[in-house]
């Protein structure tokens, strides 16, 4: 079976690759993770996961499977990243409470001197949150390392998004069901 | 805060009730699952949990809030049910794949005199499954004491449902955004 490089540090995205089944190895490049204000929103993700792949690929070359990903939060054509603190993941709470926001990943997958960049995503929508659910989540949760400052895996989950439109796993930062059908493709199953 | 009871022995709804942040006890009594052929398909969860839900009552009678729920798969207006056996297993799946199917569940919540019965609706698309992939996941899986013969949150889910519509942990076995809302209104969080 062909060998399979991560390169992403993201627990999530390791928990899904590993459940559907593959074997594979981690390294994540540093990367500078700026873009062009004038981006249309909706192709950062892929754009980001392209770069990163492009880094993989110099250590790794063509005779491994190399995915990489990127996660954004969109709320109203604006990209909601990760919170710089506490008050700013409370802020960030409560812009996305009782509204609808999406989720978009961007993959890019590389092997045998091909290279796919897809993205994929999913409509969220939350209920509305009181600000005692907000300053609870944010305090024992603490989701600095999370775009939009929740993971939908986790309590503000559980409780808050009662409807998803498009893929769950997308939500968690990886569509594992469009990369394992991709790397069903590339590699014996 | 007022104790819960939740009457099902489903360790996903547990887990979800439990991630909701609650803390309850379990009392799960055996029950005559049979309904009438003439029912419509969408009220049978409804039916089931709340004829469960009576028989929890009977024993605790109203100062606990009970908790009951029954889910079940529809495909083309027909209730799919747990797999009798292996074979049974790799049918439905084999109904189930390219196609797009729904998780009802119903819930029966019970306090103080009061009761509310309601039922959420998720739409699931599988992708096309190939005979090798419900066989692996049948024989390493062993899903018999599901509803559909697959759990989402499993190597099934994975690599084969590619959209839902609705609440993801609805297909889990509990629509827990719903139920804590609920809880809200009825004991202190």
């Amino acid at each position: 079976m062909t060998q399979i490089i991560l390169g992403s540090q993201s627990p999530r995205r390791k928990e899904l690759l590993k459940g559907a089944g593959f074997d594979f190895e981690i390294f994540s490049p540093e990367m500078d993770e700026s873009f062009d204000d004038d981006m249309d929103v909706y192709k950062v993700p892929a754009y980001l996961a392209e770069k990163k792949g492009d880094l993989v690929y110099e250590k790794f070359g063509s005779d491994k499977i190399i995915i990489t990903a990127d996660t954004v939060v969109i709320l109203e054509n604006e990209i909601i990243g990760k919170p710089t603190d506490f008050k700013d993941a409370k802020q960030i709470l409560q812009k996305l409470s009782g509204k609808m926001h999406e989720v978009v990943t961007g993959v890019c997958m590389q092997f045998n001197g091909k290279k796919m960049v897809f993205s994929d995503t999913t409509k969220v929508y939350f209920e509305a949150l009181s600000q005692k659910e907000i300053d609870y989540f944010v305090d024992n949760y603490k989701p600095l390392d999370k775009a939009g400052a929740y993971a939908i895996q986790e309590w503000i989950g559980y409780i808050g998004v009662r409807r998803i439109e498009g893929c769950f796993f997308n939500v968690m930062g990886l569509p594992i069901p469009l990369v394992y059908k991709k790397l069903k493709e590339w590699s014996e199953v």
